[in-house]
């Protein structure tokens, strides 16, 4: 078991050993800065997780096979274009990125990670970039202001930055070890990331020392319990991505199954908490919904059903109305091709027995409006056909995501 | 070929010889009618599709055992209330229901089937229906006004009724005959019927004689590329039927292939108006949504992928915004599990072309946006991958469909 020693939101990407960082604006948002870079004094263990979308970004395809040499440099990242179905010369926008910050830190371009998100389709204007990283680079540094920089500088429709520093130590492990990340993430939210295959983009640097063979597979299992578990509207980016670096300053994580366990286990938790901030800060999102699908028979119908919930646009506008609703939530797990019986499954909203046993039961409307009032809402079915549970984050469906996504004109 | 002699849509299920209709109110709504009977006056050959919704109410389970016994005399159904997850006491009223308008028909309650519409969970107020039904049955008759009765009492959140008559021809035939469909469906609408398996209602009358293992095949080709193409807001319902009813008065539809085939594209076209009109209608649409996929090496990926750009969120709300968003069709194709070369695929929206090869072409900003405005856009992908097409209906997503479905309390 890993032990948290320290956790903070005041810092995120610079605080373990061994990274610097940057953010600056190069005017692809309206406002603000709109480049991060995140620099590895020295070669960093890489692992990644990547979109599954057939459709997807370069910065996907380059960036995957800089993880597959097991080690990298650096990341570059840009918000406000997506840089997707541009074509060739969107392939070569972004090698560009990767060569400019190479030539800077006096690397080879396949030592640098590329990111972007933001609209599809627009070329991506890669000099006015090239031309503001020389001042980016040149005011690298560490520290919470520079963390805090980096997190802003990479969100889109998000409303607030998303970041988590850790302390964690483990009996399995040569000592503590420092971990940080950024995340961002509240529209066309639906990762599938599969291994080194959202647009979800998090960034996580530690300062273990790690084989990247085992990073990689501690970072597979941890994202698929937290970020492949994430839906605010069901559509997967085609720039989603998950980054690791790890820069080996600290402690070594050794080759035992206790010592990857518990690295595992650090990555899920560090993941789950910025999954379940992307939910809360979905575009339009009043509250933040957990699915829990319990007694299934196995994790993965639970998963199944409870993502099949957590989409359902009956299910999303009703929690925004905060209506017990009940029978949209099974009629949703009725469709979700998982077999099980109606007529023993209970659904509890907010912890209030709405149903029990495939029909209603008397309940306290007053409470149960009370619990669906609340800025985090717990949508639980229990099956009572194995003893498998899953659960999937959302938020509900309001006014405001029509408004966000019907007026945001490309 | 069929050939159409006439077309209206003043007329419904009673256009047809041998059948009666009528409609009266038993409370379930909070105003109007809200219960319809269809009876045929002898035996009818009868077919039915029926929801895949593991979860569903007690009138698919019995209305599809009246269907499989080839044969049924009437319909009965109510709108207001869905009798699903009401455990056994929603069989026990939904077997009333039957009951009832067979003992007023003299009839067993296994001729009659049973259709329920309306919220989910809560008790059906069964009493108030058959105490209503006898005067519903001495008013039964035929003409425009019953069948715009009977159209009327069976909607819900629709905002208008919906209904069709024919008179067709074929040379395979005995001579013309006539067919009658009502149909309602405007929430929870993403049929996926199986065969003696919507809560989209459709109930079909004909005046041909038709053998009724025929007339379900007819029936299961027809809706298979109608209601099961057919998406409002993904969420398949736990009530959702069509039944057709043979009364066997003017020709027969021999077991030939000619004949047999025309009878299906008639029902396709008969089931497609409807399933349009169901789009057209959907909860807070502003216009029908016609997602064609062409191009497609095989009718079943086309439809997955045009299915899966229809049920897009991000789709949805950029046609509100009449915004030609064309990434997010391509981001939501891509995400479709359908293999396919993003270099190749073109988009075109309204019949302009946005996309061609996977990147953006110059179009007329002005003449997309007036395309997008028109209250029918079709939208279009062409993978050039092989020759196959399908199309799925469905409609924009509004800030009405937030309220509709947000303000609507159980």
């Amino acid at each position: 078991m890993f032990q948290i020693v320290t956790e903070t939101r005041d810092a995120g990407v610079t605080w373990p050993e061994g990274f610097t960082a940057a953010a600056g604006r190069a005017g692809l948002k309206s406002e603000g800065d709109d480049v991060a870079i995140i620099v590895c004094h020295d070669w960093a263990a890489a692992a990644g997780m990547f979109t599954t979308n057939l459709v997807h970004a370069p910065c996907v395809d380059w960036s995957r096979a800089v993880v597959q040499q097991g080690r990298a440099r650096a990341i570059v990242c840009n918000a406000g274009n997506a840089n997707a179905c541009n074509g060739p010369k969107g392939d070569g926008d972004n090698k560009r990125l990767a060569m400019a910050l190479g030539e800077h830190l006096g690397v080879d371009a396949q030592a640098v990670a590329t990111a972007s998100t933001g609209v599809i389709g627009r070329p991506l204007p890669v000099d006015r970039i090239t031309a503001a990283l020389p001042g980016i680079v040149a005011g690298a540094g560490r520290g919470p202001a520079t963390d805090q920089a980096v997190a802003k500088a990479i969100l889109t429709t998000d409303t607030r930055p998303k970041q988590i520093a850790l302390q964690v130590t483990s009996p399995h492990w040569g000592g503590d070890i420092r971990l940080g990340a950024v995340c961002k993430g509240s529209g066309m939210i639906a990762p599938r990331l599969g291994p080194p295959h959202a647009t979800m983009l998090c960034f996580i640097t530690m300062d273990a020392k790690v084989h990247p063979a085992h990073l990689q597979n501690c970072l597979a299992h941890a994202v698929d319990r937290t970020f492949n578990r994430l839906t605010v509207d069901g559509d997967t980016s085609t720039n989603d991505m998950v980054l690791a670096l790890a820069s080996g300053v600290s402690h070594e994580v050794p080759t035992s199954e206790g010592a990857l366990t518990d690295l595992t286990d650090t990555l899920e938790y560090l993941c789950g908490v910025l999954a379940r901030e992307c939910a809360r800060d979905g575009e339009g999102a009043t509250k933040l919904v957990e699915v829990v699908v319990a007694g299934a028979q196995s994790e993965e119908q639970a998963a199944l059903m409870a993502r099949t919930i957590a989409d359902s646009l009956l299910v999303k506008t009703a929690l925004f109305g905060c209506d017990p609703n009940w029978g949209r939530i099974l009629a949703a797990a009725g469709r979700s091709g998982v077999p099980f019986a109606p007529d023993r499954a209970d659904v509890l909203l907010g912890g209030v027995l709405v149903c029990r046993g495939g029909s209603a039961v008397n309940y306290d409307a007053d409470e149960a409006k009370r619990a669906l009032s609340r800025n985090e809402v717990r949508v639980e079915v229990r099956l009572h056909q194995g003893s498998a549970t899953a659960t999937v984050w959302t938020c509900d469906l309001s006014y405001d995501y029509v408004k966000i996504n019907a007026e945001y004109h490309t």
